[in-house]
């Protein structure tokens, strides 16, 4: 199939969704559910062709244990569609309503978004989570994941599609590209007739790539060179224990903290314990010229350069630098963040107010690690991604964030 | 300049912006007024010589009208800043605001996009309307206007300039780009590093232009192709009031109606009074087979051929069709529509609930007239263009479309 006849096909199946009410949603979901089930073996036989395939292309053992599903992890899948049909529908939410002058009726209400294009990388259970979520908001999906899991993704979709199929929804509300190639890609991010919008998932190497051959449009997920600020009037204790925290206790996520800023009439006498914690936590260092000689003896550490404050590790590695003020700090968060999340430990009012202020994150903390920023720990239940640009959406992106708005005016015949 | 070095000042401009109160921004949109009217005479000296030139290069009447600057134009243009300075503040506002089991109180909190690029054709009042509305939603802009107007705006940009400046802000929160080459605004349409949205405002050519080629995240504003639909149980007397209005009204507007569609059962009684009362506003009708007989004693009418249906004709021009039911009305707007503005005629509640439900635009009516998409008339006070993508910001855009959120997270030492 063309992908123009794809995207025909998803816009006649968002038109049915618009419609539908959250009850025919919810059965859909358990539906897909039921079939993630029950299509087990032909699940995990795709997936064993794919892990073949991908052991004898020499993939990473951390890239082998992201594409490797489980009878377990299938279940955590189906699951996961349970927990998004046990979450309230966000569609025909009244954001706002008013009455004109002129007697109009104005209700800006809450409506699907159409059709979202995804593309993403090895990880196979994307493709139920977010078609799940999708269609919980009233939207077809078109997904394109990583060539190495095709096989999997394809039996992933055959079951979600019969799910949708049993409950008498149109299963083109969830369509799989079956071409790898980087012309199909590229097509894709070119057809706004059909595609209302595009989400890339995965490192940054895919997320520019998408930003810059895109007409449609994009919301951009998940590059984290996020921050830790120390003050000079904050408790130690709780400085190391969050330190620790937004570092080690995830390294590999977007929310991880990946610089560690301390302010130097603290530094002396906080470093060498906030060092000491990152050691047991097995972080090694990249320290400023300053700091170096405040941690060496405390951890493995290494002198920082330029490159260090915007690298997004990922891994069990923090750059540490002193900062003559807050101001100083706020200016080398502006300078090297991707305004993902950021965090001040303090206990003076007035540098958490500057520091929230002024700092342009996603997420800005105040006394708390940076590794909150998620769907799931801000209440929203589930997430399919965490923006880190401006417009429509920003930071943890649930069911809401999947959504668009319409204005529905009742009137008895007002004209201009 | 190069662009690059506008977008860093602008970048820089907003760090400011960020953090000035409302009191501050008011004050320097009252100086920029100031400014636009003690700078009058070299204002209008700078539009006449954009007149004389586009005289020369033989533009046409309507064009010259929208390029032509007087001393009263130009105080409409200090008023509306002085209006801007009038609406509340949107910055700041908690727009949610709650507690997680942890004790995190999080805060979803209102702040400004950062810097808008604006890209407009011949209109100098847009120059001032535009950085007005993101002076008080606190972003820097970077105008693109139409080189006919280069002139003018310049003299615009430099007065405007001079009232931050006269309050202490950066006067870098308003550049205007001198070049009018298309390197240029192709060099602007993928800033990403320094501009955090592109809002093209003009015809559907400039529009189209902007959404091929940009990787800065865009707002498309304005093409409207919007439907009138008479149901079968509409009072023909109010669907003609309601017709005439949003087709003759002010027909080059893209809030207008392009086309009436006609449920079969009332046709026969209502077309006639429709179309005599369109024809009184100087309307030429293109129709449909059926309704051409019903409409052509009535008013100027010709053959309506598919290419009809799909016309913005921004003219005093309606295309007329016949349809069987609420559903072939529903699926024509489907087609056809740009999403822009709608309206059903209707006594039936039925009706009103599933065209309403159906059609995706960004302003659906029941019984009124498209014309009234428009922030002004939805109450916003201000507007920078209205948007018909569904990302972001949909329908008439206002200050609060101009913003961006952030999470500001409190805690007192939470880890995860």
């Amino acid at each position: 199939m063309t992908l123009q006849e794809m995207g025909l096909r998803a816009k006649e199946a968002a038109r049915v969704l618009r419609t539908a009410d959250a009850g025919l949603k919810n059965r859909a979901l358990q539906a897909m559910a039921d079939r993630l089930r029950t299509n087990t073996d032909p699940i995990l036989a795709a997936n064993a062709a794919d892990l073949e395939a991908a052991r004898q292309n020499g993939m990473r053992d951390a890239l082998i244990d992201r594409l490797t599903l489980t009878t377990d992890r299938l279940v955590g899948m189906a699951n996961g569609l349970l927990d998004v049909a046990a979450l309230p529908d966000p569609i025909g939410e009244i954001i706002e309503g008013y009455v004109r002058p002129n007697g109009m009726r104005i209700q800006k209400t809450r409506v699907p978004l159409g059709v979202i294009g995804m593309i993403y990388e090895a990880r196979p259970n994307v493709t139920s989570d977010a078609a799940g979520i999708a269609l919980k908001a009233g939207n077809a999906v078109i997904l394109r994941g990583g060539k190495e899991a095709l096989h999997t993704n394809l039996a992933v979709a055959t079951a979600l599609r019969q799910g949708l199929s049993d409950v008498g929804l149109p299963e083109d509300a969830v369509q799989l590209i079956d071409k790898t190639d980087r012309e199909t890609v590229r097509e894709m991010m070119r057809l706004n007739e059909y595609i209302d919008v595009l989400i890339p998932r995965g490192g940054a190497g895919l997320i520019r790539t998408v930003v810059e051959n895109a007409t449609v449009p994009v919301i951009q997920t998940g590059v984290g060179n996020c921050h830790v600020y120390v003050d000079k009037d904050a408790d130690i204790e709780m400085a190391a224990s969050v330190v620790v925290n937004a570092k080690a206790s995830r390294p590999s996520v977007c929310n991880a903290a990946e610089t560690l800023l301390v302010h130097k009439a603290i530094a002396e006498s906080a470093l060498p314990v906030i060092a000491k914690a990152l050691d047991k936590a097995n972080v090694r260092l990249r320290c400023c010229e300053r700091s170096l000689s405040l941690c060496r003896d405390y951890a493995a550490c290494e002198v920082a350069d330029n490159s260090d404050w915007e690298t997004e590790y990922g891994d069990y590695i923090m750059a540490v630098k002193i900062v003559d003020s807050l101001d100083d700090a706020i200016d080398h968060i502006a300078q090297y963040s991707t305004h993902h999340s950021e965090a001040i430990i303090t206990d003076s009012h007035s540098a958490a107010e500057a520091f929230t202020a002024a700092v342009d994150s996603a997420a800005v903390y105040v006394n708390a690690s940076t590794r909150f920023t998620d769907g799931g720990e801000f209440g929203m239940g589930a997430e399919i991604g965490i923006s880190t640009q401006k417009l429509h959406a920003r930071g943890p992106m649930g069911l809401r964030e999947l959504t668009s708005v319409k204005y529905i005016v009742f009137g008895n015949g007002q004209v201009r």
